[in-house]
């Protein structure tokens, strides 16, 4: 937790401009300063208010019940990456891990779609439920000091996202595919906004790859080695940005 | 698993040539071949020998207690990456998956280091144990299709490491040092072999770095972003490389 992610309802008290107030804190949060940053009164933290500006918060109170911060908020969170992520449904164990990393790299958009080779059992995911959803989008905020929480939107249909939905998603984005089987390497270094589509483990099927290609993605890859999702994504987007 | 690995104690038979022989496996392989790829007697699965070539291996026998393959291997492994990393040591859970990872890319040369912020139980590990250390390379090449078993070398004293090995070990490569407080960029599809240094959750401290400076490494950073090492560690390779 390199900042502690605040909601408005955290605030027992906030200026107007909203760039000041207190706040306390129970629970997770509270714990994490204790143990790990072992903060005491008069330190400053790094915070920041989910959807809006980062600054610090200096500990007023602190103790087994709660931590109180005074908190000025005057910079703005670091810049999101111009990219839609649209990734086939991960097992439940990496889905967690590829969301806090998209999260922390800067994807502020975030398609989890079904595909032939996803288990349909991966959508009664406990993660997936509402209270949990978020959870590990906050961590990835957290570990990168960033605010805005990105946007997660399930599909559960493969042919209907790609055939109804993806061609307006897709619009004005550069979208590519990445699946090994092609001689196209994925690009480097662009400077336009991209829509990064990834299959499932084994990858997707011919079939959804000729109904991508149809839409206008093009198929691109990180090389003959055949990665993880949760090790492909960050190559993926440290190459393409 | 996209790869069996094999190793010369599997063979029951080899031509001189190494490149084909049968090869009976028992335990987790021929657990893995039953119920994940669900293979059959005369289906063709992806294997390849341990420091070797790769090819395919015909399933002849596939029981309760046994799987058995008649191998023919005629093809290189994938280019290695022109790497070589030093890694301070990670918590134990990271570990796996970043040696998991990092194996996948295509990494030779691993050294774990002591540093400052690493905390001196992490080198108890399990996984670090003879006959537990190598299980995340064999994964790692596994899932990408590789044969070359990275070296895995610990070092548990930062300073005698930087201090007399590291000037030797970064000779002839380009040494660049992932630490977030600095401003130049993490150069891009570099053409000459690197040796990449990463510091722990929290970074390197001052010292370190000036140490790390005083024999020749340039310290470059990835974005603003904090990222964990499992996020940073892919992110970095497919930006040198």
């Amino acid at each position: 937790m390199n900042l502690i992610l605040l909601f408005d309802e955290d605030f027992t008290r906030m200026a107007p401009d909203r760039a000041s107030g207190r706040v306390s804190l129970v629970g997770r949060r509270r714990e994490h300063v204790c143990s790990i940053h072992r903060a005491a009164v008069g330190d400053e933290l790094c915070v920041g208010l989910a959807g809006g500006t980062m600054g610090y918060g200096r500990v007023v109170l602190l103790n087994d019940d709660s931590l109180e911060l005074d908190v000025e908020l005057d910079t703005d969170p670091p810049a999101a990456l111009p990219v839609q992520l649209v990734l086939a449904m991960p097992r439940p164990l990496v889905l967690k891990r590829v969301l806090i990393s998209a999260t922390a790299m800067g994807v502020k958009k975030i398609f989890l779609i079904q595909s032939n080779r996803v288990e349909r059992s991966f959508w009664n995911s406990k993660a997936l439920r509402d209270g949990e959803r978020n959870k590990p989008l906050i961590l990835g905020l957290e570990q990168a000091k960033d605010t805005i929480v990105p946007e997660l939107e399930l599909r559960t249909r493969f042919r209907p996202f790609v055939e109804d939905e993806l061609p307006a998603i897709i619009k004005g984005t550069r979208a590519l595919v990445a699946h090994p089987e092609t001689d196209v390497p994925c690009p480097r270094d662009l400077q336009e906004p991209v829509t990064l589509v990834m299959g499932p483990e084994g990858g997707f099927v011919p079939f959804e790859i000729e109904k991508l290609e149809a839409i206008g993605c093009s198929v691109v890859h990180l090389g003959e080695r055949i990665l993880r999702v949760e090790t492909a994504l960050p190559a993926l987007l440290a190459r393409l940005f």
